[in-house]
């Protein structure tokens, strides 16, 4: 008999220290791993605890071991999304680094998990003023993160004002895109999309 | 005895014509409007047919005479508003236009009841192919047809180059305004926001 925090796990065979708690990253990571899933099929407000578990195998006990409501769950793997991380374009241009940007973020975007996920989350954010500061928080540090950096470094670059206005820029860099992968949702971008609206958002700033 | 199709209604003396099965039109709108009081407060995923008629105060029958379900009302919902159509602004510039659209949409947007249905349709739409076509539908009768309307009479002043990528013109309207007042739902917009889009947008737009 152990005392491994997630009960007895048939298939596996390790020992866990006697006395200690242990919650198995493993099965943390399944359960992150549900959580997606069960987003993108059913959305926040159907989901349930129990069909989280039944996706990831494990008893209802293992999740709220971890977590203590189906709030603090999708709050938790919100904030992982954005500590991964965009990378910062570093191509010289603004033009080029809005075009890497847009690459990265159209595919993102476009993945059939985060289509699903990102308007429903959205839809919670209108209602829980806790998901919608994840979200801002998520989008800080990402998104908006590497856009503002991708302005900052045309500043030291002479390529746009200095002391322009950031919120504008940043909305000119993040609005389009957004609205044509998410709102419109088209089964494919227009062929040459990424480098005309790259163009034509550097302009733009530029004329800030 | 009446024949009403809404049933007995207490506090109603009209009588209705022997044999007719009328529906009537005060209680269908009393329908649609507590529709959109539950999208708001519930979402489309929480919200019942039941919800929906004690809030506009008939029986479940009442609405299912009307509507075979969920689903279709919310598609009738969404049809009716954007057969209300957007005003299509003439001023005589590209800018000005622009000016006038985004105060019209921006007031919309931050409409509580809009800020909460949008982004749950929205979210909708990623799981139902119905939902998905009415809302596509509604966009290109309302903020998309007024976008286009104001791109093409910009092209007949010579403003702007003729057969410029009417897709990302619209990707260049839309977003941006779209992204400040959906997705980072500021309290209140930065002074000058929307002077300041107008300019750069029409700025960018000459560039296409």
């Amino acid at each position: 008999m152990t005392t491994n925090a997630d009960g007895p796990q048939p298939r596996s065979r390790r020992r866990t220290p006697a006395g200690a708690a242990v919650l198995r990253e493993d099965v943390t990571e399944a359960i992150r791993a549900a959580v997606f899933e069960e987003l993108a099929a059913a959305g926040y407000a159907r989901m349930s605890i129990e069909g989280i578990a039944r996706r990831a195998g494990v008893g209802k006990t293992a999740v709220y071991r971890r977590w203590r409501s189906k709030l603090h769950l999708v709050l938790d793997v919100v904030s992982a999304l954005a500590v991964q991380g965009l990378p910062v374009p570093d191509t010289g241009t603004l033009e080029g680094d809005l075009r890497l940007l847009f690459e990265v973020t159209s595919r993102a975007l476009r993945h059939p998990v985060a289509s699903q996920i990102i308007p429903d989350l959205q839809a919670e954010a209108a209602r829980s003023p806790e998901i919608a500061e994840a979200m801002q928080k998520a989008l800080r540090d990402g998104q908006e993160g590497v856009a503002l950096r991708i302005v900052a470094a045309a500043e030291r670059r002479g390529e746009v004002r200095r002391g322009l206005d950031d919120e504008l820029a940043l909305d000119l860099i993040s609005g389009p895109l957004y609205w044509r992968a998410v709102v419109i949702r088209p089964r494919k971008l227009p062929k040459g999309y990424l480098h005309n609206l790259a163009h034509v958002t550097a302009e733009a700033i530029k004329a800030l």
